[in-house]
């Protein structure tokens, strides 16, 4: 998603708007997994909170029901803070976390360090310590390369570490990996953000709770997703350690993210975390990207490194292949396989149908076929 | 609305999340016009926007509809870009508008200056140089006083007028006022913002189209207010002269204002602006100010200054009457009189009844009698 | 000093780089007090600092006794920061005493707010709340008149008070009105910073050691000043009160006022506030204003409203004698008379001589004498 | 110098303040270029400067003559803002350069991205697109790696490049390799910046003048070193482009970067600049590194990886040994060699005599000669 990144030479940055070369015409069921709608659940309850007026700004009835779950969810500390999107989220995060002269250890892949157009630096006055990693992931030891900058006043100071679940890589951190990061960045007197637009399909596809991911490893405040499974834009910071976290509602306010009409954002989020709308969402988008990466690993031609662990699928498959299939719909080209191949991300969703991804194997068998007498 | 301003020193501040000593049952109704829910025209507009997949972040049939209407609104330069609030409109679209070093003048009662957690310092690295404003319009002589400072390298450089229209006291630009500023303001090299979370209603009163006071009188970029008129979220920053405002794109992605569904928060604005429901809706609202300002005037011992001219109302009643219908509705105290007697300030919204109207009347004759025998 | 002032409608700003048709000859002597060199004694302290090698960045045996001269002049709790400039301690202040949501109450004409290019919004992410004063000089009333503001989420949070000592029209605040400002901003939990770049001449003219103008009245953080004592350029952060001031050596750093050769910023530090020559300098130029203001008042046709209180002084006169002067010496018009007549601005520094305010006040009395005949 | 770069495992940085229990006795002659004093004949040129009043701020006549001398080195349309340190001159040059969603290009171990604090992101708002490069030098294809995310809103914008000159690693660009990255910069719109923190160093290595190796190969602003060739404190911002950098005086000002009395800062640069003072200590610099190389070298045990190409040197030498040299001088250890003995790094500067060279190559020797029973 980032072309400042080595490990994936051969991107394609589709996930913007797209160029004015682009087709018009190619279907982005597959791009993203904010190319999907509403789920039908959530724009009822944003019509069932549209009864008479409401105090603006939070401080309303629907808000005081997330609230409660969200206590529910996470424990009686929790405090959530509804906000627009997940660059919201992740920049009143990490502004709450840190000190003025703070920074935050990430992956060098991850969306707050190459898809959020330097929000974090330019808004909340913070720098990212990218760090390279395979798939993503951070570990302690990732933690402990910063660490010789504590104290050395030249250099921004290492006080946070953010980690995203799922990652934007389609990898998934187990609790453990997560409680062994946050273990050593406390013990260094770090604080834990975890970037969870995808939270739901991380904890869906581990089958755990959402506190099992979170709180209960050591996550001090969280960006908890909320759009990329079925709303219609609504992401929340949740503050999970009081103690290191400060000034959440000053900083969300002043961050342009705290909406008049709230309750209309928090409704979306009572109605996926309030019900268990969140796992049976987060688990048909996980279904049916494993379920296209196995149909489409039975082709030959197409190579699928490893099963999909989320709601993304990365298969390889000839240069080709990949630009007849890109006239019909739209996808990211992510990698360069080691023999020249391209590899491509292609995303489910909450909406994703099996009959769109028999269609989409059906072009993809035809465009293998198509080639053979080329004899690749 | 703020309490840094002397002009109304006795105001409280109702419109953010109320104390805990707030009562849980007062009636928001009167509180402001963002305590209505949303249009059902607009709620039907995103149901409709739903149907499968969209390309995200505004490339999205939607949002190109939209881009058409606000063509036919306002010129074929101007260029739409939706954000979530009113806050992240105006810091948009005063970034877009001046140079690192550029300062904008606003009044001092300028919703920018007073109720935005200095979003446009802290996120723009902009200072307002607020003037202090009978009526919270600005005037040629307020843009000439600060001329000064151009070219001293020790001042922010006033390179910027903001504007209100309507204003946070209720009160109206003419287009030929605006033509003044922003004459005055061209010829001196600053840009013209207007800030126009209320435009439909200035609009409606004034009898104009939404040209006549924008680009037709020198507005180089408007904030573009939906939600107050009927919208769930959607405000917008209309760029109107491109050769003045750059980089709005990048700006509104950082600032953390682009909704990856956009559709739906252009959905919102197209219902309101690609119809007549932006005009009914303000005057719905400016009628139904009128209306509880002309009830209000017949009861002895409320004094009304001037008519509602746009949705809001400003009567002056006993303070035993305030602190009576405080106790059933939330609403402000907005100023003090020569006499001591409250302000007060009083909203209407689209969704405001007659119904309601007649029983906020019913309280405060109510109240009025009660107090009779205390001989004020 | 600047033309948003409402108080000084006739302000010529000369204090920054003059204009292109600004005369070359002009004595700019009187113009301020950073018109002035190095004092001897500064100059003599940098060069015995330049022996041999030291470990940069504060390190080093200067600043060490620096550092034990602050404790001694302030208290065992004071820690002093060097650096560069005027707004640059001004800023880092700030910084340090506020969080990411803080605001700071200054008079509108504080040099910070009128001065510095809007660096402390736009590097400090601070909003000021700025107070018409009559004389510059803030009163626990206007500390009380924004306290409204704490807690309302949409409003910056007043969260520190800043002072200007003496201030930037010649005043001064006596301990006693120091301490009641203070006071009250504790109570109410706000931190007080003194903006102290001329701390020398109100010290001086109030015949008080340096504490008891701040420590010992409730100053938690100050701008020391020592460029306008006779510094090359040299001024502080001094925290008084490490409880309510953080981060401030990594604020400084990354604020860019860390100097790497920290012991010639030190040293001259060290020569003015190790010694008696900080009181010495200040007393000089206090009297040379105060000689300035007498002789110029025994002319006819030169009013002075008030006896210089430090190193400026504040005459009235007629327009043409200000013209004529002008020709000569660089200074500023500061405001205007009721009768129309300008007041300007006149400042003495350490190495002001008496022959210079011979010199002037000749001048001044033969454009009096010549515009005799005008019978104005 | 930084703990974020995986090249330098073993780095210690020294460069900052040492921590408590560093040794108040070693010697930091060879620690940093920064340790030195100030050259004798900058202090004659402050004595000079200091007759008498001056207009602040710039207008004075040491400023006027420092700006012909500029014009004389770099071409007619150069022009000169002297600031305060290098962190001020980076970050002033970049956000001339830069618009508000601008990122600049740099090396992973660039002193911008390593060792200001984070000021280029907090203080002016950039994203450092920070490249792995083997010996700190960018190439064109390093600019051309960070072109994909042209456009892409997502992403902040790659609009500029900067290059330290000579590097961080004690490396030099050729006026070719320079002339190669910024004609592939503004090929694709970038503007091109040099820290010039040791420009003289670097110019007196390759044998130039100052302008062929910046304005005549395309760089279009610089940060002309001052403080490590001999100054006190003082370095420059020198337009060399003004078509493509804007706004420099202001954006100085609200910097924190203006000084008072700049005619110090100005008569400093005038006298390295206007003579051959610059080349000559730069030179002197040089040859002592060299020299400190090539004696170190002699020694069995010790390895010279390569001569000094500027001011420092890198030899190879036993762990005990560092330990021993490290008891009496301050110095780095910057990396670990792959047969693991730390890689140390010895600067000289403009003042390193022979004497003070012989003398560590004698400690060295003994260190050398104790281990050798350990056989090591």
């Amino acid at each position: 998603m980032t072309s400042t990144d080595e490990i994936m030479p051969g991107l394609q940055t589709l996930d913007g708007p797209v160029g004015p070369d682009a087709p018009a015409t190619p279907d982005p069921t597959f791009a993203s997994d904010n190319t999907a709608g509403v789920s039908p659940e959530v724009l009822e309850a944003i019509a069932r909170a549209n009864g008479g007026a409401a105090v603006p700004y939070g401080d309303d009835p629907v808000t005081a029901r997330l609230e409660q779950v969200v206590r529910d969810q996470f424990g009686p500390s929790a405090e959530i803070f509804p906000v627009f999107n997940g660059t919201g989220a992740n920049v009143v995060s990490l502004q709450a976390l840190l000190p003025r002269w703070g920074a935050a250890i990430c992956a060098r892949q991850a969306h707050v360090n190459t898809d959020e157009g330097a929000a974090p630096e330019r808004l909340g006055a913070l720098k990212l310590l990218a760090r390279p990693t395979p798939e993503g992931k951070l570990t302690p030891a990732d933690v402990e390369a910063e660490l010789g900058a504590q104290g050395f006043v030249h250099a921004a100071q290492p006080l946070a570490v953010t980690l995203t679940q799922s990652t934007e890589l389609g990898s998934l951190y187990s609790p453990a990996e997560i409680a062994a990061v946050a273990d050593r960045a406390h013990a260094a007197g770090l604080g834990v953000h975890m970037d969870g637009a995808r939270l739901a399909n991380a904890a869906a596809a581990l089958g755990v709770s959402l506190r099992e991911v979170t709180i209960d490893v050591g996550v001090d405040v969280l960006s908890l997703g909320g759009t990329k499974n079925g709303a219609l834009a609504a992401e929340a910071v949740v503050v999970l350690d009081p103690t290191r976290v400060r000034g959440t509602d000053y900083i969300r306010k002043y961050s342009m993210q705290l909406a008049s009409k709230q309750r209309f954002v928090s409704a979306q989020l009572l109605e996926l975390f309030g019900t268990d709308l969140w796992r049976s969402n987060a688990e048909h988008a996980n279904a049916q990207a494993r379920l296209l990466g196995e149909r489409l690993a039975t082709l030959e031609g197409i190579d699928l490194p490893a099963p999909a662990q989320v709601n993304a699928v990365f298969p390889k498959m000839p240069a080709t292949v990949v630009e007849e299939l890109q006239s019909r719909y739209l996808f990211h080209v992510w990698d360069t396989a080691p023999d020249g191949d391209p590899v491509v991300r292609l995303m489910c969703s909450f909406q994703t149908t099996e009959a769109q991804i028999d269609e989409f194997v059906d072009h993809a068998r035809a465009a293998l076929t198509a080639r053979l007498p080329d004899a690749r």
